[in-house]
């Protein structure tokens, strides 16, 4: 069987780390924060959001939520936006996507400084991603996958990985990222032709196109990593979660794999917990 | 033997296709014209500037080259190119780099603006290019590559395309645009293990690491398309130029290849000017 690469072990590592960082940090007179800001109310992000605060706490980073009705115009909006990332004691900035369709995401989204962009909202991030420069945010769940590969000394320079899904998300920072590690990289789509034989030629195989279970056992082979990015609700289990690898069929395969729930969902949030603390110390050149 | 995928037939179609629309531009009074920024007299700078002149001439496109000393200091370099983004009539800019060694490219290059920026020397041009967004330009050489592969009907859709190459001219933002035509797409490098066996693998293979007939035999296979984006001082012929790939050896074997010089090459000038009229156009609502 598999080995399991849990999440929580990576967040815990990360949130260790982090803990000495901020102590040191607070030490100078300065308390790392992480604004989030959220129009409505969706149940999805207000799970994200709990565990973020719980996380931040955790460490000791300080937390607040800027909330705001969902017929918000787009004025008031920007307005609120600008204001808060003109603040000094914030630090890093994440705002919940998609927002109400009455307001121009695009607009605002660039609203946010690149260096308080934990989550990497804005252009400007994308942008330090693509060409490789560090000073830039990727966004939190690639920025997962790679925490996930370094904790369990995956090796990556000259290895064939494969990552399935092409979305601005995952799949092109995460090609950015694992090319930052010398990895050779393939990024293969609904339209790959043969795609499960793409994908058995990986030597680390990353699933991120949001599709319960399509990763079936002729999509992976021995000696393989396999990192699950989805997080889809299981059509065997109604209310409960899986992800884009049929855990089961892969699981009696592959060398080693992150389950879901358990596996990369638990460690994003210790990430943007990451970024902020960088994104404190850059600001206050700490 | 292989099939020679020539650029000149790439860019007569291109400058033919130009020439039709800078005549409808000519018509509502507006002429598209293009701007190259010259930090002193580099005989490979002259030697760009003179087939840019040519094609952008061939086509009805206004050319006006700005030269500066190469002791030029940044405050003066900084409003110069300021003044020329700024000028109305210059609807596509070029800047020459590396610039000398005094000056801050990096700040320089921002100075243009991404509606402007032909051949991709900002920020705000490769996060266009990275998320897809159209109305970013690429830069001129992996758009010649894409041009090559259109002009000759290359099928792309869910084929697999290796590029040998990560760099931000041509491998990185080439992989984008191939990602944009549903091909799978490997990026391969120098740490990449089994270099030859994961470009045999490919149906379309693009070499673009500038080292002269690295790809040798060893590296293709019968039926690919090879694409050399390279241009090398040729080691067995003092003076004249060859590609990435070696071409005697790849010829007997592949489907289709580029030659070095008359591929790649050819067609740069000629999407240089088609960028410069799509941004005319875009500035001037045609």
């Amino acid at each position: 069987m598999a080995e399991k690469l849990m999440g929580k072990d990576v967040a815990a590592a990360i949130k260790e780390n982090l803990k000495a960082q901020v102590a040191e940090i607070k030490a100078q007179g300065v308390v790392p924060k992480l604004g989030i800001i959220r129009v409505g109310a969706r149940p999805d992000d207000l799970y994200y959001e709990g565990g973020a605060k719980k996380t931040a706490e955790s460490i000791g980073i300080d937390f607040e939520v800027f909330e705001y009705a969902e017929d918000i115009s787009q004025e008031a909006f920007e307005k609120a936006v600008q204001e808060i990332n003109g603040r000094k004691d914030v630090n890093g900035i994440l705002m919940f996507s998609p927002l109400p369709k009455h307001l121009n995401e695009s607009k605002i989204r660039e609203l946010i400084s690149p260096d308080k962009d934990v989550d990497s909202l804005t252009l400007g991030s994308a942008a330090k991603v693509f060409v490789g420069d560090k000073t830039g945010f990727p966004p939190c769940t690639p920025q997962a996958v790679m925490e996930i590969l370094h904790h369990f000394e995956i090796p990556l320079q000259g290895r064939k990985a494969v990552i399935l899904g092409r979305s601005l998300v995952v799949g092109k920072p995460l090609a950015m990222l694992l090319l930052g590690d010398n990895a050779t990289v393939t990024i293969c789509h609904s339209k790959t032709q043969d795609l499960p034989g793409v994908c058995r030629e990986a030597d680390v195989l990353i699933a991120a196109v949001g599709r319960a279970k399509m990763v079936k056992a002729d999509y992976v082979k021995a000696g393989q990593v396999v990192i699950d990015v989805g997080i889809n609700e299981d059509p065997d289990n109604p209310g409960k979660y899986c992800g884009d690898v049929d855990f089961q069929a892969a699981e009696g395969i592959v060398d080693k794999i992150t389950p879901v729930p358990g596996g990369v969902g638990s460690v994003t949030t210790a990430v943007l917990c990451k970024h902020t603390v960088l994104a404190c110390k850059m600001q206050n050149q700490l």
